[in-house]
Parts: structure tokens; sequence; C-alpha cells
């Protein structure tokens, strides 16, 4: 077990992968900076050196020679993880797979297609478009299929068409030893023993590299509308998007934002939404019964006293309204130049939302922090987001005192501590109070069975 | 690894755990032969002893006597599994846990209900009446919850509902070393790690007992009606199912019997539908959305030349074809005083069905087997039943033949050998056939980690 770092085994084995693999494995600093972790706060952990995958069994050869040295492997994708996945805290090799980017086969008449792990998912769909099926699952950023399987990763779309758990019917991947593996057939269900499919989705690529996947995709809808609504209070918001799921309206995209996200929007996008707690919806279906959804929402929504309701099928306004969303983020932060932003991802049960969403903007108040809260409130997830000077030790601290509180609050109504960035390095510390040593027991056992010599992405989910 | 029988742990652990439960330790034969295999032609292999649990606590003392002597212990449900999963092949506890049958809590608000592993999917619905709620996974038998989360059971309406992986959102489970597990949050959607809840969904008690269900509902539909089609031949009517399947028509229900098949049912249950090949459907929502969509299906089935097309919203003659649907193997089976009954489970991509039901018909013919098919042809997912007279030495070799030659059959167009029985005993030979040698490497990883003594039910899934 590698808890330090293997400094001879690396170099051994980065020698031997420059002679295999001659340019494409990489050792210039900027180059294996940009392939530690980028997008938060968390510290940047770099690798020794970049091998750049262009085939399973070239894939197989780094994890082989990898295994003989004991040298960490750490799988790469676009590098869009926001919980430090892809850093190599004890150095080792990333394996970048995003030239591994051919879809291979698209079945419309099973409706899923085969795809090697870099794939993006705008890539994918744009190969998709003359199908009549798309693959509904949006994280917002343009990741790589093969790192949205390993975070199990959702987004908007999960409310009506799941996440990556459900969305991966089979998969190949290096293990640990070299071996390749398949983890099912791709019948549409299967009882042939573990699930290792569901296994290899979310294990952030500490059981192996994924290098190929087959995954679920989704008719395109007949047609799509939007509707928006505001509400005078994050409660009554919270509580209209929870009477919509016991409704059992099929919505397709469902979102919060508080009254300081939509004045972010409205900044940085020139939008002028009322300023007040904002629901954004989007239904998909046939026209008739889009009309019959959207005015059944409308009705609620005017019910529980939103002080206004639009909707609309006009597809640029929607577009530019999802566009504002998705880059809401990068747009924030852009507003507060120089500071980093902290992103928690709590999950907790859809009848708890509207006092966890409440609660935390009142902590936020009380801690003095710059932050907000935007959430896919059909499945009970919501991020908040602080924006915190480095410099300002002191606020970090309170930012860290948020986060921590948060969690603690998700965990006591049942809840995640995260929905769908996975635990990577930012969230080790909460797994264990929400789950219970139990469950890291059997975590680390099966991590023990499969990657007895710890090489496969050290230092992420678990202390191992 | 207990590969042969421990008879001197087993003799211990029975004389402790007799002192420990009195009256609840049963060892008289014939109590011990209910809990081997009873219901297809795997031998019956019966346990030593069997415990009849009544908590959680109990069950991890009776895994912690078991692991101190390394005796097997084998979990119990209703005994309705068909491959051989209760039996005891090196002896050892069978822990019966029906008696853990408490309905735990439901949350309407919420769309879950938590449970103990021995509550039936009939009485949950039973509790469910007064919600508005219900608990769709139907495989036919009224068996526990917990056993069909481990044989990842499905059934007549996974292709609207989903299957047990699907529908359980969390579960507690003893491990083998006796310690307490719960596998996730009450979130809709996690990313808190290794799915665990995954992993021991189809895990089939090889990696601990479940001792807690939490599972996620659906809304009681407004309104339900049924629709039958008959077709000339197989392939017609599969093909029409892929078509149901592509449309995205939102069927709740959608059965194959070929002529063989309605044959049985008309002759035990006096029904008089046409011989031919029949689809069965079931249709759930709104009045207005049933009707729209009994229509497009029966102008497509009339498009695809059906020869009788009826549908009906009368319950009481639903239930009556439903029962006769759900009967069908015990009615079947009837009819042949003295044989015993094969049941495949092939599941295959949907595009692959006609032509692997087509040919699996022409095989039962050439092998000269009596035997019909059924499915559950919205996912691909069907079953040949063939019936042997035991001591008819070659009628049974050509029966295995035939199951050989079936499970070949659809592995070699994408699909797997169960769909939804799981491998237990009887389909341990097929599984590396489908799978390939990393995937089994890789399990035996995870039970090795997990269950190093193997004592939980040892001779399922896979050797190890």
């Amino acid at each position: 077990m590698a808890a330090q770092r293997n400094a001879t085994g690396i170099e051994a084995a980065v020698s031997l992968l420059a002679d295999r693999l001659g340019p494409r494995l990489a050792t210039g600093r900027s180059l294996r900076e940009q392939h530690g972790h980028t997008t938060t706060w968390l510290e940047n952990q770099h690798p020794d050196a970049v091998a750049f995958a262009q085939s399973a069994a070239e894939v197989q050869e780094i994890v082989r020679i990898c295994a003989a040295h004991g040298a960490p492997v750490i799988p790469f994708g676009t590098g869009t993880s926001l919980e430090g996945h892809v850093n190599a805290p004890l150095g080792g090799i990333s394996v970048d797979v995003s030239g591994m980017d051919r879809v291979l086969e698209i079945r419309p008449e099973d409706m899923d297609a085969t795809v090697e792990p870099g794939v993006t998912r705008e890539a994918l769909n744009t190969e998709l478009r003359a199908t009549g099926l798309f693959f509904p699952v949006d994280p917002g950023a343009n990741a790589s299929l093969g790192g949205m399987a390993s975070t199990r990763a959702s987004g908007t779309t999960a409310v009506r068409y799941g996440t990556m758990r459900d969305r991966v019917l089979s998969l190949k991947a290096v293990l640990p030893s070299g071996e390749m593996m398949q983890s099912a057939a791709r019948a549409r269900k299967s009882s042939a023993g573990y699930d290792l499919t569901g296994l290899m989705v979310g294990a952030e690529g500490t059981l192996g590299i994924i290098t190929e996947l087959t995954l679920r995709l989704a008719p395109q809808p007949e047609a799509v509308s939007g509707a928006i609504a505001s509400f005078a209070d994050i409660a009554t918001a919270c509580q209209t998007a929870q009477e919509v799921i016991q409704m059992g309206l099929p919505v397709a995209r469902m979102e919060f934002l508080d009254e300081a996200a939509v004045g972010y929007v409205n900044r940085s996008h020139g939008i002028g939404l009322p300023a007040a707690a904002l629901l954004l919806l989007e239904f998909h279906g046939s026209p008739g019964s889009l009309a019959e959804q959207t005015e059944t929402f409308a009705e609620l929504a005017r019910d529980n006293g939103a002080t206004h309701v639009a909707w609309s099928s006009d597809p640029d306004e929607r577009s530019r309204l999802w566009r504002a969303r998705h880059e809401f983020y990068l747009s924030a932060l852009a507003l507060y130049p120089g500071r980093v932003g902290f992103s928690t991802d709590v999950c907790v049960p859809v009848s708890q939302l509207a006092a966890c969403v409440t609660a935390a903007r009142a902590k936020l108040d009380d801690l003095d922090l710059v932050g907000t809260n935007i959430g896919h409130v059909g499945d009970g997830n919501f991020h908040t987001l602080v924006f915190v000077d480095p410099a300002d030790a002191a606020g970090r601290a309170r930012a860290e005192t948020y986060v921590s509180w948060l969690n603690g609050l998700a965990i006591s109504h049942g809840g995640t501590c995260t929905g769908e960035h996975g635990i990577g390095q930012g969230k080790m510390a909460y797994l264990e109070r929400e789950l219970g040593p139990g469950a890291l027991a059997m975590m680390r056992a099966v991590k023990q069975g499969v990657d007895p010599l710890n090489i496969m992405n050290p230092g992420k989910i678990f202390a191992f």
C-alpha cells in the first residue's frame, strides 16, 4: 500500500513509458499542472508524467508497467471534476484518454451507443443528431463520458432521464492488474452476477480505467417548452418543486436559483428576471402533452403564490436562459476577480429541501459569506457557491465552517454530502460521517480485493 | 476458503446457536429440506440447521458465531428462487428472515418506504393501499423483498418501472464479519463513494445478509387498461413489441406468449384466446392518455397483421388474464404430472428478440422437447419452459442441450443468460462464457475482499 510517494517505482515506470510511447509521454511542467486539479480551491497536485493513450490495448500496457513498479495511475478525461479527482497526491502517471474519442457504434433499433471514454457528451450528441435520439445526462460542463461515468455525474436532466448510474448499460475497463474486464452484456437488464457496471460507475477511477462505454439513449423529444416562476421566498419555491414531483409531472428539468443567483444571471447575461427565488423548468413531450404540463405547473405555481409565471416554446429564448444557468458558475466567479469558488453538492430527500435551502441561506448570512444557492430541486440536490478571497484566511475558514455545517445538515436530514460531484479529495472527511464505519469497511474491502497494490487513483474517496 | 464441508465448525456453530436461539434454531429434517432448493430440477441440498432471526442484531450475532467457526451462512426469504440460491452445498446455517416482516416507515412525501427483508411485495402493497402509492416490481411469485433485491428480480412491470436495481434506494446489511453496513443515504441520487446498494442488489447473499431496505415507490396509476393482440407468427409479435419500445409508448407491462403457452392458459383457466402468438399489454395513466396509448398500439398491431386485437378497462377481465399469466408456470406444470420444469431466463437486445425467440421455437421442435416460450418482451427477456420426465435420462439430456444452446444463442446476440433469476448454482457454467475472465476475476476479487473466509452463501455465482 502506497501511503508514501514511491519515487523509485515512478521513475522506472516513467522511463519505460517514455520508451514505449515516445512523444505521447509528456513530462513538461505546464502540461503536468494542467493534468492536476484546476477547477476549485483544492491544491494542484500534478502527476510526474502524462501518458496520452490511444487505445484500450495501450491503456493495458501502461497499467501493466505501472503495476509492475507500484506507480500510481490517475485516469484523466477533460479535467472538469470539482473534487480533486485528477490530482496526484503521491505522484504517478496521468493517463489522458481524451484521444480515445471515437463513437464506435450507434444502434438506433436498441437505442444505445458504444463509445470510447474520451468522447464528450456534446460530441456524442452531435453524432446522434440525425438519429432521432440523444444522450440526456447533462452536468453542464462538456465533460468526457468516461469521467462522467467515473463520478456518477448527473445534472439538470436527472429528474427525468436519470444519472450515469441509470444510463451506462455496460462498460469495459482495464483492471489494476492490467486485465481487461467487460462488466455486462448489452441486454437492457441482467441478473448475471455482481453489478460490475454499477460498481465502476462512481468508483472515481480507483478500481480501473474505463476504456469503453455502452450508453442508453433517449428519443429526442417531439417538442420542448420552458417555464419560469418567481417566488417571494426560498421555501415556497422549493415546496412547489416538491409538489411537482409528488404530482408525477414528468418535468425534464427543474432548477432553482435563489435571489442572489438570479442577480448574477441578470448581470452577466443581461436578462431581466424578477429579483426573487426562481424555478426554471423544461418540459419534453408531444405538443399536446406540453400544453397540459405547462398549464398544470402554472396553476400550481400561482396557487402557491408565485409572483411571476411565464412560459415559452421559443428555442432562442429558452437556450439563452439555459446557457445562463449552465455558465452560471463561471460567470458568477467572473464578477469577483481574484476570488475562488467553493461548491457544495448536498442532496436531501425532497421533503427536506425547503427547510435545508432556507437554513443554508440563513447560515451564509450569519457567517457573512458571499454565496448563492442553486439546485436540481427535482432530485433534492442543491449547490451553494461561496466566493472567497484566497488571501483572506478568516474568510476561507468561515467558508470551510459553512461547508462542514451544510454537509452535516444534509446528513442529519437523511441526505448525502454529494449528489453528483463525487467524493474525490474534497469530501473524504464527510463520507464516514454520512454512511458510518460499515460502509467504509466494505468499500476498503472491495478496494483491497481489486487493487491490493493501491495503484489506481490513490488518495481518493477514502484513506487506504 | 471452504471448498469442502467444515463439519467441526458447523457442529460448533449449531451448538452455540441452539443455546442462543432455543426453539428458533430448528434441525428437523423436513424443515431443513424446505429450506433447501425446492422449485426446479436442481437437487435439494439442505442446511444443517435453520435459524429464524427476528432482528438485525440477531442476524449479526448469528453471522458472528458462524464466522468464528467458519460455518456457511445461507440467507432465506420465501424460497421462491429458481436457481438454487438457498441450497447449502457445503452445509451450514440457513438464516430465515421471513419473521423480519415489519414495514418500518412509509414516507408518502418522498415516495419511499423502509421495510425489513422478510416483507413480501404483496404485504407491502397491502400496507400501501391507502397512500396512493405502490411498489411496482412484480416477479409473479409473492417473494420477500430481501430475496428480490438479492437476485435483482424484475418481472412483468420492468419495462415501465425498472428492476430492483432501480427501486432499492439504500439498504442495511450484516457483512460477513458481522459488522452492520448502511449502503447509502435516503437521497434520490448520490455520488458518495462505491455504489454499495447496487453491489448488494444481485449479490445473491454472497456478500452479506440484507436486514433493511428503503424502496422507491410509484404513484398508483389513475387508470389502467389492457390490450391483447394475436399474431400469425412469433417474429411478427416480437417485432411489434420492439416497435412499441422504439415509439416510446409507455406500456406498463408487455408480455409475449407463444401458441403453446396460449394453449396452456386456455386449458388451465378456461380462457378462449385465439391459438396464436399473443402480446398481452397493460397501460397505466390518465383516462385520456390510456385511450391514446391503446389506440396507438391497436393501430400498430393491425398494421403488422395482427389477426385479433382487443382491449378492456374492465378490472375483472384484466385480472383474470394476468392471473393466468402469473400462474402460468405452475398450471402448465400441472398438465404434465410427474414432469419437472426447466426454466431459462435469457435477455437479449430488443432488436435481436424476434430472431432469438423464433430460433428457440425451432430448436425445441428439433430436439423433440415439450416446451413453450413466454417473455417480458419490452426488455428483451424471455423464458423457455421445458417439461421433462426426470426418469427419462435421454429427455433430460436433450433439455440440458437446449438450455446450453439457448444461453449460447443469447450470448452470441449480445445478451445474457439471466435477465432476472440470477446465476445461483444453475447458471454458473454460463457466466464466464458471457462476460469473459476479466469480469469473473473482478467478482472473485470483490468476494475475496469482503468475505475472505467464504462463509456467505458459498457455491453460488462463481467457484471460489
